[in-house]
């Protein structure tokens, strides 16, 4: 028992974060307490400030606290009439972070999941359908994950390319670079093998 | 590159909480904006309360928003006549979880560190002495850490209770209890040599 519910309260909320049990939050809190309340106090502005106002793209859906996001909002973007799809602002980070991509982005901010009640309203596929209307694009490139969801959300938006005209392609799933293939599963290398090409 | 500077100012300030690197910090910030925003503003509340509000009791300096902590408040505690010092709330909170003591303690928030400038007086040891003075102890039951600095601290505070007239104890060091010897370092096995008593 902890002698100020505080303390107490503060250690509950921690738990709120991806990864962090009973033991490191408590960690936590009085590692913040002893340690750095300054740093403490700049994380609770920081956590309201984005809650409060980081909302979707009006463009692309991904996260900004602007009405528009930076890649959206630059025309050299537009210049590749690439338009990459992907599940989340994360993926986009990903891709961004290979310096290789140059066009633009959508972000669904999940997959279709008919369970959970997320079909294609839910992931805003009209605002992906009225760009490929009004905006002037080569290529889809659907990447998102190589999940049963992922596939399924790849193959629905591929067919409303394919009534628009709009080439659609799939970013290869394989072996990772590096990777050795005894550790890889057997999903991946059935990939590997269907997406086999000459030497 | 992060397109919004609130989601990048997130992630730098998550890196505050111990054990969170760059790269968790990064799952952290997007898991709460994509999941689970009302968890993060009431983290982003307690951190504020518990940083602006939490203090040290005014008799034993554990953490507690109130001026006297509810173990310090208990009159059932000052029955038993002993005092249990140690360096962090943490450790209190370790010790209370045991159910065995029913003394109250005296948390030093520290330990002596001459090269950092921590002396008596950083660890307040005259609110201590003046507890000696004012309250009828029977016993101060020394349980700073077997650190250089913990044994170092535990001698200083048993020569200040000599002075005093005061019993002074160190609680024992050894093998913990269902640890295996060969697993156990050197100077734990010298404490558990040192300390042993008859069969
Ligand atoms: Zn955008
Ligand atoms: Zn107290």
């Amino acid at each position: 028992m902890i002698s100020s519910p505080l303390i107490e309260e503060l250690i509950q909320s921690l738990k709120c974060l991806p990864g962090v049990g009973a033991k490191s939050a408590q960690r936590m809190a009085f590692n913040l307490l002893e340690r750095n309340r300054d740093g403490a106090l700049r994380l609770s502005r920081t956590l309201h400030d984005a809650m409060e106002h980081v909302s979707n793209c009006e463009r692309c859906r991904t996260f900004t606290e602007s009405n528009i996001c930076h890649i959206c909002a630059d025309p050299r973007r537009a210049e590749s009439a690439q338009i990459c799809v992907v599940e989340s602002p994360q993926d986009v980070l990903a891709i961004e972070q290979t310096l290789q991509f140059q066009g633009r982005y959508f972000v669904l901010m999940g997959h279709l999941s008919p369970i959970d009640g997320i079909g294609p309203n839910e992931l805003h596929l009209d605002m992906l359908q009225r760009r490929l209307e009004e905006e002037k694009v080569d290529e889809v490139i659907l990447a998102t994950n190589p999940t049963v969801e992922g596939e399924a959300t790849a193959h629905y938006i591929y067919q409303m390319c394919q009534k628009l005209g709009v080439n659609a392609t799939r970013i290869a799933h394989g072996v990772p670079v590096g990777g050795e293939l005894e550790f890889i599963d057997g999903n991946t290398l059935i990939h590997a093998f269907t997406g086999r090409r000459k030497f």
